[in-house]
């Protein structure tokens, strides 16, 4: 009798302490990776030792070589280089620009090439200037205003949105189909307002495209700071005849080959049904591409680390993706999808972190309805970790291509305050990045795969095992 | 009756636009802040036209006088100085110090006094090191361990924790009581891990007491940065006998009198019933105290001004309070609630901004049931500003005079992750406050003083007037 009851009290400790509530799991991903993540270390190598990593460029071959080898050491069942054919564009050497009050009477401005352009003559350009707030107004305008003329474009951001990327959705047109139109009417040249909500003297690059512009017709187009585009709006006020001069040594070349680079854990019960988690290993050259996006790439990465420290093995099968150009034209998504569909994978969740390695706040959705709900039950697992932001309101352009009707993509939400003050500008760098903000954002990935992983997204199957 | 049917659309239409939700409110209130707010302004000026303002010294002299005389150009209906006496501690000139390893062979230290410390000799303190991690495994220590040495405390605030504030008050007290505990145990002199969960170089300050030790037993207290102490415990676990060596000329003077600078618009319909908002205007001498705490008084300055932007004209008095000493004995604070007994004067609210200009998250409270149930009724109004965090989770030291039974104290909340990074460092500076993060702030202040100014906290007129 003493023994059944010694038994009973050692069965029921037992019990006791293997059976953790998603609450335990969640408390575990947080607490490992805020005291062994790897995601700031591994940042630290990407930025500074390798740097900026421009799409078909030396860094970006270096980087998928150093990811690729990260992860074969996490001992995935399967790491592999998927080949991509990306375009190469080089900024070439420094540009240089100023604003001429009067002839031999400068001011130095902030100027760099946006990502595409083409070089301006070898002696640099000079024109007059025309400001527009925006392409409408310039589409408004007569040939003859315009023509000969560089075209400034001095929308800005608006102030009082909430989430700077609704704010930056307002105007950034102007940066990618500025140069087309302005050559319609006979523009020798744009430069645009850096989209940014902060006045400072950093130009911040993007990607234009010429669309089907003929190539002896298209314009070279530049980024200047938000302080500059000040300075040249007040100036264009007193003097309209005042004149812009720029100079830059870009270069569009031929595709080059390159890799997305995957690794991923054999699902031990549903092999089939694909959960990816991902970031985007390119960025500008004017930084080293910490926020944009190192960040998400080194998160995506310590997902599946992280599941193994608290002792999970995956029942789905859990991929890391880095994809390769995601700056100009998603081609590497649209790879990944023809992949996935050529192998008749189901995939059934995708997330990436691609807003940059900030305090994260929550996720963002789009697919199916009942995927949707079913993760919505989810949320108040995340409270205590001041996650409190799920919406169904759409995905970022990086995972688009996989969409289809049944998978569910999702963004990692990081607080967007600060994301446009280094975007694509010479400070997005290491130094702007918190590991404990970057860390709670793996953290709170490695939560929502987690959760699908154990739960998938079969109702019964849910409805069976859970209670909230 | 055609002349009545169109005045009655013009009076509905009137009626439609000048009846605004309290959604309405708050939108202009983010605006106003967004794109007209002055706190960005006004904490340049005090950060970098006058800089770190210790209490008692001569720049938080002008401190008084700057914002003083902003708030008489914001038109209030009332500015005052409220004397308080304040102690003053001056740091003198450079701290300087070193591990040394062997007679000759020495590495440099990042090291500051602890403010309220007692200089060391002239010649500076040389002894050895006895390592703790906290207070109690100091006074679990024999005389003879500790007498004539140096102790070093090197708790390290807890990583796994969501709040940087818990794990900051998980061994602040090292910093608070350790020069004292270490005096009983016959120790010279007590060093201190920077109270940040980040390793860098930089050394952080704070205050520390000797409590009732006598003044000749009194032992000199700095801070060395966390790099340095993880470099000292290593080579402490080598070789126990290495010694350590600092410099440092800091002194207690008498008390001199400051001020609290007030600033108030008198109630147009309850004048007597007080709501205030807050700031402490001293600050650490480092750095020049942006986040900790310019960026809360210069929210709690545009609060008023926010509102009347707006058009509101308040119900209630509404009072703006930049203490001063908020660091050493909140002092001010004590003054302030003195001042509110011999008036006879009802305060119904006390909010408080002292946790840095960061992303605003929410408010914690303190006080009465019925008006913390009232308050997290409002919620959801703040959602959309991504202010999700509502908890009567107590508020921090600076309103805490106040406390009686009727008052609700709240706490601006903002995002922690980054403040230890900064406080009390050289690194509190201005070059880390983002705009729209301290604007975000005034405007969730001005918000929630905006609901209790309009809705006060008597039930019955609450609940006969919203609906939501």
């Amino acid at each position: 009798m003493k023994f059944k009851l010694i038994f009973l009290f050692l069965s029921s400790f037992y019990v006791t302490i293997v059976a953790q509530s998603d609450e335990d799991y969640l408390r575990k991903i947080y607490k490992e990776s805020l005291t062994k993540g790897k995601s700031y270390h591994w940042l630290d190598y990407l930025s500074n030792e390798i740097g900026g990593r421009l799409s078909g460029s030396l860094n970006s071959e270096l980087a998928v070589e150093y990811t690729k080898k990260v992860l074969e050491e996490l001992e995935f069942d399967r790491v592999w280089l998927q080949p991509v054919m990306v375009p190469k564009w080089i900024r070439g050497g420094p540009e240089f620009s100023f604003i001429e009050v009067a002839p031999g009477k400068t001011i130095p401005v902030n100027l760099c090439a946006l990502g595409g352009s083409v070089a301006t003559p070898k002696e640099g350009l000079k024109a007059e200037v025309v400001e527009v707030k925006g392409i409408e107004e310039l589409k408004a305008m007569a040939f003859t205003d315009v023509q000969g003329k560089i075209v400034f474009f001095n929308c800005q951001m608006q102030v009082d949105v909430i989430s700077t990327f609704e704010a930056y959705n307002g105007c950034v047109n102007q940066l990618f189909d500025g140069a087309k139109e302005a050559a319609k009417l006979g523009a020798v040249g744009t430069i645009v307002r850096s989209m940014s909500l902060r006045l400072d003297d950093l130009p911040h690059t993007g990607a234009m495209s010429y669309g089907i512009t003929a190539i002896n017709n298209r314009i070279p187009s530049a980024a200047i700071s938000t302080n500059d585009a000040e300075r040249l709006s007040s100036m264009l006020k007193i003097d309209s005849s005042i004149k812009f001069y720029f100079k830059q040594n870009c270069k569009q070349l031929n595709d080059v080959q390159s890799y997305n680079v995957i690794g991923e854990i054999t699902g031990a019960q549903y092999p089939k049904q694909i959960i990816t988690v991902g970031g985007h290993l390119n960025s500008w050259d004017l930084g080293d591409g910490s926020h944009n996006d190192g960040a998400g790439c080194v998160q995506a990465m310590d997902v599946l680390r992280l599941l193994k420290l608290i002792g999970i093995q995956p029942k789905r099968t859990i991929r890391i993706i880095l994809f390769m150009n995601e700056e100009k034209g998603l081609r590497r998504g649209l790879e990944y999808a023809k992949f996935a569909k050529e192998n008749n994978e189901k995939h059934i969740f995708a997330l990436e972190s691609a807003s940059g390695g900030f305090i994260p706040r929550g996720f963002s959705f789009q697919g199916p309805d009942y995927k949707v709900s079913q993760i919505f039950k989810w949320k108040k697992l995340f409270e205590p970790y001041l996650i409190h932001y799920f919406k169904k309101d759409g995905i970022r352009a990086d995972i688009g291509p996989l969409t289809n009707k049944s998978v569910l993509l999702a963004d990692l939400i990081t607080d967007s305050q600060r994301y446009f003050d280094h975007r694509h500008a010479s400070n997005d760098n290491f130094d702007f990045i918190n590991k404990r903000e970057l860390e709670l954002g793996s953290a709170t990935m490695a939560s929502l795969v987690y959760l699908v992983d154990k739960y998938g997204f079969n109702s019964t199957e849910y409805s069976s095992k859970v209670k909230h």
